[in-house]
């Protein structure tokens, strides 16, 4: 008998008849001999209607009174799987955030887990309960209502299951796992039966949605064993967990692209002591978090500096280097949001060399010109040109032996 | 300087533009100088949303999970209410029933409060903010989310005021205050000034839907000044106080119809002991809340037992009759959904005499036929064919010398 805790995004609970799907599949996993404590989000679409009501009153509402209407999507939702759960004929028992003491800090909208108190929830478990939490939800040492942030019911999920000494963690989502590539993208992609929790986070903040990164993290450090499975299939989906020798026969685990970034470029500074501490002390001092970095070397005593910024922070940090620029005697300032970011990911690359070159070579071969390059131990990371994202993407795949054999069903 | 509850309902805060006008009239009572607590509803029709989400699943749901879905109908409302007091340039702060320490019982969908802890709200107003509070719900000691029933709200608003130890708690509806008779009946209704606890308790129980009858009960324990106000117009309302020397004057202050109840009478049952205490038992044993009894004096050593019931119990409770006509030897059962009760209300039947009489003889010479009769020290209620209820009112209206001299405006 193990001890699991399932995770249904609001797609999965969208509606009354995909709960009562839900409530049939908890119920098929406890009559396997399993405890169950099951962690729901809003139904879809109803986190956005709540906003959207607090947006009609003002632009700037306050982040404790947001918190206190947005948590209430995922209140409906735990009890009417509870509900759905009883009328198939098993005992449920729904959590609110405060309920099973699930305590943040005070960041509101985007609070961090500081403890669980899971003892209410072993002694549902214990009477045969199924425990119904409300996901992306806690409250704070003052009694407030907090919220996660977007996709904190991966977090809360994962955080009850470190709690719980849960034996699995299983995310069940609209897709049945974690793919080598974008399925959209790369039809050859496939699916993997296992990844590393390094390699996931790696995938995870490369725009990869399947998992909140925030909740990788958390499984990592607890060593809960992390499931990505669909919630309309009965396919056993990826499992994410510690690093094993298999896993680094495999050179390279995953290929991903983000669109999500723009370049901003600083040409022609003399050079001196303090340039890039300035620029990015004033960019960190914006909020403006900064990716990639490339400075080239002095060259007749002048440095090019360029980095990337997600597309949204594009303005803002334009208008921090412009406002530099004179004061560092630079010759422009240049930016472009027609740019992507194409990645490999392998733990694999640890005892491997030569990958990056290879990479490179693939990509000039293809006529993909490289615009910056940045690296981790188990990732190569290239900005290249917007247009060939998709070409990099297949060509990578198809490089490292990524492709599937049988050509794969196109997602939805 | 005063200390002010004020309860908006469903209607006053239905739309976005609803709840920036409870805003501004929160604001305007702070701004005169004094401390504002506000209590709120759901947004109309929200509970019965949140109610048919449950019903798409089952029509037997656990009072438990029903309360959690629907208790977030408030819980939108105050993040709202507050959120649009900020933006009118006011501070405001949300409470929760479990945030004020709305402890109640643990009878889900109709629980009772016990107690309240006032500090957080005291500290909130000594801070210069607007308490926003929920009002329909509290918390269990368990820490289970309940709530009070329909129009649980008004209950929540004279308990908070009884806490704070408020100068007023002003009860903010559709209707501009509360008046002789229903202005749809009797266009001669006119609003009353003043009504004591005692009255108001007779009107509300008798279907007068402007105030929940437990709220009335309470703020009469607790001696809470209870207006009754617009939340659409500047009209000073209905005040509900302590009956006062100038209220005995007048000896009727309102007349109600209910036409919510149906009879049912057992007849020729052969007389001995015990006969009322078996019928009643039993119809209390299948929660049957029984109004008007009148029972004749044995004729030919036959009774006839004849009384009324709310009409949705009118099925359950004729098959309880129904079962005990043969051990009781009744000769037949009758039912009938076709009366009305119409009563006359006021303190000062207690000092004047012949009350009763001048009603039955005003109604007799209309010709409407008196099925049962019913009293209180402060009441008198007659049971009539359906037909003539507004009739009756009219009558008696103007008999006991309520009539408006300027025509009432059609209320909506």
């Amino acid at each position: 008998m193990a001890l699991i805790v399932q995770k249904y995004g609001g797609t999965s609970v969208g509606s009354v008849e995909r709960m009562k799907n839900v409530a049939r599949r908890v119920l098929a996993t406890q009559k396997q001999g399993h405890d169950v404590a099951v962690v729901v989000s809003a139904m879809s679409g109803e986190t956005n209607r709540l906003l959207d009501l607090v947006k009609q009153i003002t632009d700037r509402p306050d982040d404790r009174e947001v918190d206190v209407v947005v948590a209430t999507g995922e209140q409906v939702s735990i009890g009417l799987v509870a509900i759905a759960i009883q009328t198939e004929g098993g005992k449920a028992k729904s959590f609110l955030g405060d309920q099973c003491r699930i305590v943040t800090d005070s960041t509101f909208s985007k609070a961090r887990i500081k403890s669980i108190d899971a003892d209410n929830i072993h002694k549902a478990l214990k009477k045969g309960h199924i425990a119904v939490i409300a996901g992306f939800q806690g409250v704070d040492e003052e009694g407030n209502v907090t919220t996660l942030g977007r996709g904190g019911s991966d977090t809360t999920a994962v955080a009850i299951a470190a709690a719980l000494k849960a034996d699995a963690c299983e995310i069940y989502t609209d897709v049945d796992g974690v793919y080598t590539t974008d399925p959209g993208i790369c039809p050859a992609a496939k699916k993997l039966d296992k990844i590393s929790y390094e390699e996931m986070l790696e995938l995870a903040s490369l725009g990869a949605k399947v998992l909140q990164i925030r909740s990788v993290e958390l499984a990592m450090n607890y060593k809960v064993p992390l499931w990505v499975k669909s919630s309309f299939t009965d396919d056993p989906g990826t499992l994410c967990c510690e690093e094993d020798e298999s896993m680094e026969d495999v050179v390279v685990s995953g290929v991903a692209l983000d669109r999500n970034e723009a370049k901003i470029s600083m040409l022609g500074i003399p050079d001196g002591p303090g340039i890039a501490s300035k620029l990015f002390g004033a960019l960190d001092e914006k909020a403006v978090v900064v990716d990639v970095i490339v400075m080239n070397p002095p060259r007749e005593g002048k440095i090019d500096l360029t980095f990337t910024v997600g597309k949204a922070d594009l303005i803002k940090a334009t208008d921090v280097v412009k406002s530099l620029a004179k004061g560092l005697r630079a010759t422009s300032v240049a930016t472009s949001g027609e740019i992507a970011k194409v990645s490999i990911v392998g733990v694999g690359m640890r005892n491997h060399s030569g990958v990056a070159a290879r990479m490179f070579k693939v990509l000039a071969k293809e006529g993909i010109n490289l615009e910056a390059i940045s690296t981790s131990e188990i990732r190569v990371s290239a900005l290249i040109d917007a247009k060939y994202g998709e070409l990099a993407v297949r060509t990578l795949h198809t490089e490292f032996g990524l492709d599937s054999k049988t050509p794969a069903k196109k997602k939805k």
